[in-house]
């Protein structure tokens, strides 16, 4: 097996979700979009359910059909894309709640899918998703007449909690749906730690979730362990991997481990970083290629078979800083070579 | 449909495997690691066997078995990672080649496959992969005497022509293989562009296939067209994005398209990218976020229903470039969402 084993704690997810509900005022739902951040929706999907999420939220439609069929009837299951052209057969044959982001939209739901349920996705400001208040105005009697699931908007800067930009959607939301009788969201991990004002009937946490930043209290979820191919002694002045890019000053002690960029160990993380073994750090060196890495493991006094990159000694931030990027894109690009283990 | 469509043209890659195959001297074999380069082993593996390729090269043994379903017996699959622990099955049940790259893994295949076909692995100087010269020496003979299928190494700087460390891994690998009746291979794209004293009997393209430099004269054989989602105006002074990257400077068209770094367009790429409309370039603002990018549309008297990021506009290196990063990453970082779309 050159395979990297990638083991995914369900347990932790639940622990997770159960932490992020005891912090939220409201119903806490569970976002599961781009295959629950890389984890596999088929497996977190029923592990956050048993946990007690009742409400889901996925990215585009199709992600919404593999839920379904991991969740069976019963779980609301949203679409944050919305109702898309040739989106109504997926949209009714799996039970899904569209987040209408437009007038489009809403038109093309009506005319597809009259009756069928949808919620309403509110741009508060962060010109992404959503309608404008202008187009919310015209709208909004029609919509409401119709009885949508939920009004929701997202926040810009919600991982900085003192980034003014919070309050002002905070209340633009509050302008666009004071008094209005429908359940409404705001917040997603970092809107929860924002405060009780952030959320409203109900909170939708993702990263948080899976063991990542702003949720500094998350239990790991994720470890991934990379077996070692091949180990050798590379002498003063040679020099190792493309480009000749490491050249050694001294004997070092060089193990070529079996995951590269191909497996989403982001390229540009290069030598910044490091692999672990029982808490060591051991810095990659050279640059990563696309199936290989290769580290320095001159610390060690014996090389284990496998050394571990992310883990109990090294967060999913910790290795997004090596990468200059943050966690949500290292767990959201972990690849499909990986040996999958599922703690439950 | 919110997913974004990626367009695998497999006539393209069999002209450049053409193509490489008419460059090359020797025979011609395909490299598919990495899930062919990220676009697909089932379809891509078969394509290539029909333009003549009879040896394929994977990374790891599980990449091996995948192939051999889809090819069927006939063509040589060697494994570039060797023979590791716990291989010996699928190393004999899908009929693999071991690259054997160490003392280590020569007496596990001996031990646990004796007589089943391997290869050997040289290092000449990129110290990553394969046996050092004195582990060769050592280990020489007793490797010829059960008659390898191929001698082969590989090139750390092969993408710069005028690296001195091409001609000494060169007289490094004419050393440790001369006058030995083995077929030999040394050469992978860029090794094949080098010129013919670095052939040997079988070169081996992988990146120039798919249509990546250094092969400059390779067909493109990647589109990625991604669905606009929703469109609107940004009045000067808006911010658009996570964190407030962009601020609109005067009244700007924005199109919110869907895909993001859950798709493998690269964090990193942030506002240097652009995406393209009839050759029209369109700048990406704010940053990627996971399903979602923001792109400046002003420039388009009327908003199709998806742009292009990648295709006869923009190659896998320019998007490279904008990432920081090579062609090589993009290719093998596109994601699972995709619905992908085969030319033949």
């Amino acid at each position: 097996m050159s395979t990297a084993t990638l083991t995914i704690d369900l347990t932790a997810l639940s622990a997770n979700w159960r932490a992020l509900n005891r912090l939220s005022e409201a119903e806490t739902g569970a976002v599961v979009k781009a295959d629950a951040y890389g984890l596999g929706i088929d497996k977190a999907g029923p592990a956050l359910a048993g946990a007690g999420a009742r409400q889901f939220f996925v990215a585009v439609a199709e992600e919404g059909l593999a839920l379904r069929r991991a969740l069976g009837e019963g779980p609301r299951i949203s679409v944050f894309s919305g109702h898309m052209p040739g989106d109504a057969d997926l949209i009714r044959g799996s039970n899904l709640t569209p987040l209408i982001n437009s007038v489009d939209q809403m038109l093309l739901h009506v005319e597809t899918l009259p009756g069928h349920p949808f919620g309403v996705q509110l741009d508060s400001g962060m010109n992404r998703l959503g309608m404008e208040p202008a187009e919310w105005s015209a709208l909004r009697d029609i919509a409401l007449a119709q009885r949508p699931t939920l009004l929701m908007s997202h926040l810009a800067c919600a991982d900085e909690p003192n980034h003014p930009m919070n309050a002002q959607q905070l209340n633009r939301f509050n302008e666009m749906t004071g008094g209005i009788d429908v359940p409404r969201s705001l917040a997603a991990t970092g809107g929860i730690l924002l405060g009780a004002e952030y959320h409203f009937d109900l909170t939708r946490p993702g990263v948080g979730l899976y063991g990542g930043l702003p949720f500094v209290d998350a239990t790991p979820v994720v470890t991934l362990d990379v077996p070692v191919i091949q180990t050798r002694n590379v002498e003063a002045g040679e020099s190792v991997g493309y480009g000749n890019a490491f050249v050694a000053e001294c004997m070092t002690r060089v193990a070529t481990v079996a995951a590269g960029y191909a497996d989403g160990l982001i390229r540009a993380m290069g030598a910044q970083a490091c692999f672990t073994h029982l808490g060591q750090k051991l810095p990659v060196i050279g640059r990563v290629s696309m199936d290989l890495i290769t580290v320095d493991v001159s610390a060690l006094p014996e090389v284990p078979e496998a050394l571990e990159l992310i883990g109990q000694h090294q967060s999913v931030d910790t290795v997004a800083g090596y990468a200059g990027t943050i966690g949500y894109e290292i767990l959201t690009s972990l690849g499909a070579r990986y040996d999958r283990v599922y703690l439950t």
